[in-house]
């Protein structure tokens, strides 16, 4: 597995926030880093909703990362488009619908997916915001049912088409559900003027009693506020049980009638097959790791960001989900592994807050002991994103486009670009 | 059919140039103008070869219908989403998948799609250029064989994999053989680093003897010699005849194995079932019309631009089959239905030139008797495109996008975005 140079080969499964800080900061003069990714191109989970919502373009926040890792802090690093099925512990292989890649180790960042909860054909109906492709379909569909509302004259099948429901009151469905709010607020009354905008429901459905339970009180009651103002019904303490022709069925045995669900109520771990030996999961199917990343059960093997499960004395039950927490243990992990006496430093989380947005001037957000709202919120929370997307290019054509949408009450970039008729030849069998 | 204001209804198929220049020119205190169209945007055919090679995003050159109609100029029009599939010219209607629309008059500006003179199966194994959707997935194939290659040890798999066959040597064909060309020539090196460039192969083969036929000798020369420069291997007087299992069949008897043909190679007009009356058909499924756009053998129904074939003196034998026809043509038909005299003028068209890119610095202009090459004719060519893209949004991306790959000599939005694993649930019975 050496290469020429005697380097060994660390295989990183997924290019998100972890996988690819990692890359970044190991040290390439001691490791050949092997990136391993289903798709061609980093993307920015945090703003899939606004491609749902017709306000960003997809590449605006995807990168290559051919291009990335041409990059100075990259160098030795390379790139293999490939969905890695098996991991073979003993072989010390992973296997794509491809080839077979052998690692001396290995590092499973590939984070999360859609958790069902097993509701019959749920995956197939609804709507979804964990990868680019499925903000686009989201946002395709949506922009389907505006559509055909507009030139059907029944009225209750414009109802049904232009009744939007979200389910979830995270950071996801509480950003989503406030982008279909501001469609209804500012724009169909304008672009669809056979659209009455009071015929357009937004309902937000959320099992526990408060949103963003993640972010406090505070957060939780200027987000309903924020929510309420543009319109959306925000439905607490519902939990939905199944969706069938059309029509949701709650827990309280109430039903509602709608031809968009979006499901943004529960992640799971990416699933792989072992082989030679089976890790330890915890809920969510993650893995569970010690405070080096490191699987427990499994030998060379490490998990970090959204797919780990690390409890420590300040997170007894494992950290958050989130951006932060990724690129923490990419970087803690690099040093790991770049330490010439194999010194090792157990992760430690800094919390450098939470934040989300609700609509236009609207955001909230924890910063240490700080917490703000309202329009100071929302402009920290557009530059703190902004900083975040990699490249210069995306950048500026978000901020064009963020700068045009805030000035014309509008989200410039509703177009329905339906898939090919036919499906694209190769890769229907990869998933 | 008249509305509360007596106008009488004037519905247009297709949002294109002509379409959308004859609904913003004609005199809307006398028209109620309904334009219909199978997808919610306008876009810009002129430029699906730089989606289809990476340097474009879609939504850069596609403009929502509902916001352009909203402006100034288009007071009181309206558009419907939907595929006109009939159109009943004793009843005056036409029927699209959603609803029949009635009409008082009618104007069919819907365009040529690709034509495949009857080569089996061709429509599904060859990539098209024709409108966005075939415009990202060629963009997608593209991506894909070269991460396929860039893992595949196996030489001849590789060399099928790197084989490109563009098929048609006018603008269309010439523009995308050299956007693979500059591909081969500066990326592969640097973002492929275990493919070598040599191994890509770009082929661009033409039936007859000269590329752009249309614009001249000189041109074609000029083409010929800088798709030369970037290493494509242009094959003059070769006719294909079938593509079957990966094998391209030449008139001439030779085969070619590769697993990526572009067909540019011929168009043919917008297929629509007609009851009542059938209309005089020209070659190409193009609509003979008088010289003041009337399809000859309906009443009340016209066409303009690709779709409708117009002999002048000037033109013996057809307009051209590009966006100033269509332009003018819309103009021409708005100014003829808005004389409240009901004076018609007979449409003459003027020819303001033609331009092609080869690529970088590299493109042919013909403009009156003045003829431009090189890098003059590539900013010429620039300018022009850039103003003639509806919204100053799109333009501006465009133009940071444009610089940005100028000065990198790159194309920075090589994503493969997979369509989603469901078809989208409304449109697939669509088309």
């Amino acid at each position: 597995m050496a290469d020429s140079t005697n380097k060994k080969r660390l295989v990183i499964i997924g290019g998100g926030f972890g996988g690819l800080n990692l890359a970044k900061h190991v040290d390439k003069s001691r490791w050949q880093v092997v990136l391993v990714d289903r798709n061609n191109y980093h993307s920015f989970p945090p703003l899939f909703y606004q491609v749902a919502s017709s306000g960003l373009e997809p590449a605006s926040i995807s990168f290559p990362f051919r291009r990335e890792l041409n990059g100075r802090n990259y160098e030795g690093c390379s790139f293999r488009m490939g969905t890695v099925e098996t991991i073979d512990v003993n072989a010390k292989t992973v296997r794509t619908q491809y080839e077979t890649i052998p690692y001396d180790k290995l590092v499973i960042a590939a984070g999360t997916t859609n958790n069902f909860f097993g509701i019959e054909n749920l995956e197939k109906t609804v709507f979804t915001l964990k990868s680019t492709t499925e903000a686009i379909r989201a946002r395709n569909e949506v922009l389907d049912r505006l559509e055909r509302a507009a030139i059907i004259p029944d009225k209750s099948k414009r109802a049904h088409l232009l009744t939007f429901v979200v389910v979830g009151g995270g950071p996801a469905g509480v950003e989503i559900a406030g982008a279909l709010g501001e469609m209804k607020r500012y724009i169909i009354k304008r672009e669809y003027p056979s659209i009455d905008p009071d015929e357009v429901k937004v309902i937000l459905v959320e099992g526990a009693d408060v949103l963003l339970q993640a972010m406090g009180p505070k957060a939780a009651e200027d987000a309903l506020l924020g929510l309420r103002q543009l319109l959306v019904d925000v439905q607490l303490g519902k939990v939905m049980k199944s969706y069938k022709d059309g029509v949701v069925t709650f827990g309280d045995g109430s039903e509602l009638r709608t031809d968009t669900v979006i499901w943004t109520a529960g992640v799971v771990g990416v699933n792989f097959k072992f082989e030679g030996a089976q890790p330890e999961m915890e809920r969510g199917q993650r893995f569970k790791v010690d405070n080096n990343c490191r699987i427990e059960g499994l030998e060379d093997v490490y998990a970090i960001g959204d797919i780990a499960y690390m409890t420590t004395p300040a997170y007894p039950s494992g950290h958050p989900q989130v951006a932060q927490v990724a690129l923490q243990q990419g970087a803690c992990l690099a040093g790991n592994l770049s330490s010439p006496e194999g010194h090792e430093l157990p992760f430690v989380y800094h919390d450098k807050g939470s934040m989300a947005t609700i609509g236009r001037n609207r955001a909230v957000v924890n910063m240490g002991k700080m917490y703000l709202s309202g329009r100071v919120a929302w402009w920290a929370w557009l530059v703190v994103h902004l900083l975040s997307i990699l490249g210069m290019r995306n950048r500026t054509v978000v901020f064009i486009n963020w700068m045009w949408n805030y000035f014309n009450f509008s989200a410039g970039l509703r177009l329905l670009l339906r898939p090919d008729r036919y499906p694209l030849r190769h890769y229907w069998s990869e998933e």
